[in-house]
């Protein structure tokens, strides 16, 4: 049977309530992705890794209504570029939950395909702490999760956005919408950005926000013509591994 | 090329927004359709339709993100319901909205396969009229465009809600998310109905909103069992044809 | 008595309360009329609809506080034209039913002499519906509900906005209001109007919210001229009758 | 000809407002009077000053939409209370003001009936000052205004709500609505009140916001069977005249 | 041991709550004060009259977190000044007092150094009186609280913002932060205003806000130099008697 | 003269917006410390890191106003915590950004003395990026900038919140403030959590936000007794170096 809650009835939706299923929302993007991968790159990638994750863990987990636009102010340079504000997408996430608690599920857990997402995840989990105290809330990036396959790969110093990681998973994922000989090198150096861009890549904190169109103007960090596809099936391996692993913990406790 | 957005580059997106389309919004709702149709019923509909409308209509129209979770309070005692409040679901597509107007787009067409939605675009279209008299802001539901198709199907007094014109385009746009053997009748004769709900379905005006276990215990109004594809066939093509006329004739003010 | 809750005492309204009276909210706008009519036609028709259902049941219903000022975007390019924003104005007419419904009351009927504000009451229905399921909350216009009496009427090709039905409700009503030598036709045939307010007003979906002073120069849709306080008379004569016999059905449900 | 704005067409408005005249805006409250008054009485004494005023002031003035429900938690326990939030009531009248605004008004001077509002209008004032630096936006209680008619009555010790004041101004406005076999004094001395409730009425800061169910059993502090209709008269009167000035010194700016 | 939360432990706060403390909120403004007055004049006078008011009733008071920033938008036009909207204002001052009153508190005082914040303290009052009618919550400004010390001044015909009582305070409290040399008097008579901030002046109703920028082209009214050291300890201990007094019968409430 | 704008006149603020400075803005949180550090722990923290950097910085800083309270919702367990929502949070800092841009200021730094407040920060930052482009807005927590002072610190397998590093910094800081005989290990190794603490505390991400008391008894992670106030002047001076650093690299670009 699906594990997606779009596919099913609401006598299905019942029985995965009552079966204690853990709730995972994926969430990503509409915007740039230079000009070799598509705006709905993250959320394809966010999809794609909870799917995996329900074939893993059969009958433990839903897969609930996605997502498809995140929080990407600093991508709105570039044409296509969808955005929600970081208190908007919070809003809807949280209807996702509360919606579904009412029907009985306790857990949560959002896989976001887009870092742009995180803050907004971040508050979001406080305010419901604050409010809904009987639901359990957690929520994931996706490519973090995977440190050893993109470890074990070659990045450019300035890396990222679009970048080697990211390619490779489409890739492997969606590799019909990759446009293969639009995959050039974005920014790939420290020293192509401008001093405050440089200044702000070079530190963790303090933090800043930067919009896109100063790090590249093709919207691309890092080299994606050195991505392959298994590099993306092992950084979506890992990633899964990583996911399955905290359910079925989480899951026993 | 694909008329999605979704599956564009941000390059491919500049173009089209260069070139005039019509950006069509496919939204729905994630809510139970009874025993026989999944969750995410209204929602396909509305992408089988924007779909067929781009089809019909190449490098006149894209597709742009859509919501998979509309308004659905009434819907909310069954299993699986996801809701928006109003202004949060206006919120989401204004923000769809503005995101492209930024990019240059200024024609947006909303097709809602869930009239559930209706009340909160009429209302957005009322703001958007006043904020941003810049843009041409158009929506509309699916079914009742394609009233010559409904009407030659035999409907059970009470029809509505997962009913035959519903289930019929189910069959037709995705027949495998059918659970043929369940689909049974609902509430299909209005004394099925206590008093309040009979005296509310009696009228157009004054309207009372009702909430559906109120309405049927099994949250379906009509015989889905009357439905058939090629009914379903019949009710997209018109209401195909019907926004196709719509976007021809907007295109040439 | 009086029905009207303003002229009540707190003493009064408790007995009301306890008497399981509806109340009955009329609003309206504050808005251009043309030349002929004045700024509050939508708050005077309403009042006059709700005195007279009122009157035809007497200890059954009361009449709570209006709302003077209604959702008219489209309007405000004609001075004098005050609009709240739906979100305000739906909160509002929802503050008035919580208010009321701390001291007893559980029926509403809200009655709108405006059409402006049909989509924000369709959408403060919905979010009662999840709020305050314990409430019962009705909304009607006001012209539409008299189908008979307009179909008298001889109307212009293009009609509506204080045209003949809403001139002759107020000839009917506040004659000592009308500019009788003032009253012109405005728009009256699809021809005088551009493409796309044509092409607008051709079809009822795809629905497009469109400013009055595209749709007409002097803000009147058909030829007020025509109206006569006879066909007021019926007009209201009508709309009473049938929110009568709903208000006599609800509370015997 | 008339100065209300809601009887004036569109025409008679624009003329009004190339005139420069002031926009009177009448706001009141929908709250428990005692068993003498009407809940609407602070609407009316509100509309009857603004109505004395634009009679003095011919050409000078024009009466704008009124708000009938105010900012009234502290008689919520009181049947046929209604209230606004602060910042719903503050939102109503800025959307009042600009509407207005765009038509070319400039000079706003909100009276209230109630000074339940004081504090919100207050509020709008200074966010006015902050968003709207190009208008001019007073505001106005009415029976403080005043002083020498009050300070003629004889007062009992713990006088204010429903009492001699307010019931002498309905007495001469709308007699009518005037309960006079039921004017019975309430709270009259300090003695009468709990520890709490004599503290907070003793000094004016701290200041304390109290329920009125605490401070008098049937919601009256005074005695209303002291007030005579000229009392009242000479309230309005004072009222009026202090108004006038104020304009017209206003208008010479 | 000290009466500032902020310097207890949670142990110690816990012990307070039980004790029946009465918290003691000051707040005050981030704004311009002239050539001679720091930009937290304000918020350094409410804090002084807090610790003051503490001192005086060991173990009956503990003092809350401040805000350090108030409504200030009449002073945005001179630099420095930090300004809140009265929204956002209101809803700090009520987290606080609901984070309190979740460990127990039940009465609460705020203490605020500037005058532009009483309209959002009487807003915030009405609001809680409905949301939290368990609560007890009263505010006060400081300087109004000593009319006999400020009386006994020889004031300017036009006093106020960083004039003579104001000054009197910081030479008292925080004399260091005084700029000595640089205390001028500012507007201090009627006719260096323009007409219509001379009328806004004249009358106390209706009222009008002003930016200071117009009232003052230095900030100030009164002259400042003519303050003492000893007139601020008069202020201060009189304001401290008031609200030392008021405390004491409300803790016998 | 002094650095912090609170004790700056509104001329010396001009001067220093002028001078192209940047704006400190220390916030913090009033939360549970356990039984030995004080509520205000966060807040000091912060102030000391600013205030060190001004003096490093003579010239080039200011410090704006404070936020003395954060986003705390997972203290609230414990009494004396008093907390706002994000949104809350997010909506102070940014009136201060504003307000202050309004004077001239461009660059801004908010120093954090409370991890609890980073996701927050991280959506003003988004929200900024978008409105406010002309802005640069950095951020930072404070102990996570000295890695290398914490990582010659002995920490306890669990450690964080009210442990080894936090109360070093307030030894050096503020020991008048921290309970010396109170100092006690809360919290010091994964064996006392329970099963989804556990988990939840094991991986970065999938990330769980939890209450405290879920955490520890007593609030605190780690073992305090460990501080020394040598360690927490190594921390300040890392923490100063880092921040001094990255300002005089943003004053050159």
């Amino acid at each position: 049977m699906t594990a997606k809650l779009a596919e099913m009835t609401t006598l299905e939706a019942a029985q995965a309530a009552d079966d204690g299923t853990v709730v995972v929302i994926p969430v990503g993007a509409f915007e740039q992705h230079g000009a070799g991968l598509p705006l709905a790159t993250d959320q394809i990638r966010a999809e794609a890794l909870a799917d995996a994750v329900a074939e893993a863990l059969p009958g433990k987990v839903v897969i609930g209504p996605g997502v498809p636009v995140g929080v990407s102010p600093h991508h709105q340079a570039f044409a296509g570029t969808v955005s929600l504000r970081p208190a908007l997408f919070a809003a809807v996430v949280r209807e996702y939950v509360e919606s579904l608690a009412a029907h009985g599920w306790r857990r949560f857990l959002v896989v976001t395909g887009h870092g742009g997402n995180n803050a907004t995840l971040g508050t979001l989990a406080q305010d419901l702490l604050r409010d809904r105290p009987d639901l359990e809330f957690a929520w994931t990036p996706v490519t973090v999760l995977a440190g050893d396959a993109v470890g074990a790969m070659e990045l450019t110093p300035v890396s990222g956005h679009s970048g080697e990681a990211e390619t490779a998973q489409m890739l492997h994922i969606a590799p019909h919408l990759v446009r293969h000989d639009l995959l050039d090198p974005g920014t790939t150096t420290p020293d192509q950005l401008d001093p405050f861009a440089r200044l702000a890549r070079s530190v963790r904190h303090p933090a800043v926000a930067l919009p896109y169109d100063r790090l590249s103007p093709t919207g691309v960090l890092g080299d994606p013509r050195r991505a392959t596809a298994e590099d993306g099936r092992a950084i979506l391996a890992e990633a899964t591994d990583r996911i399955v692993a905290f359910i079925k913990e989480w899951l026993d406790t």
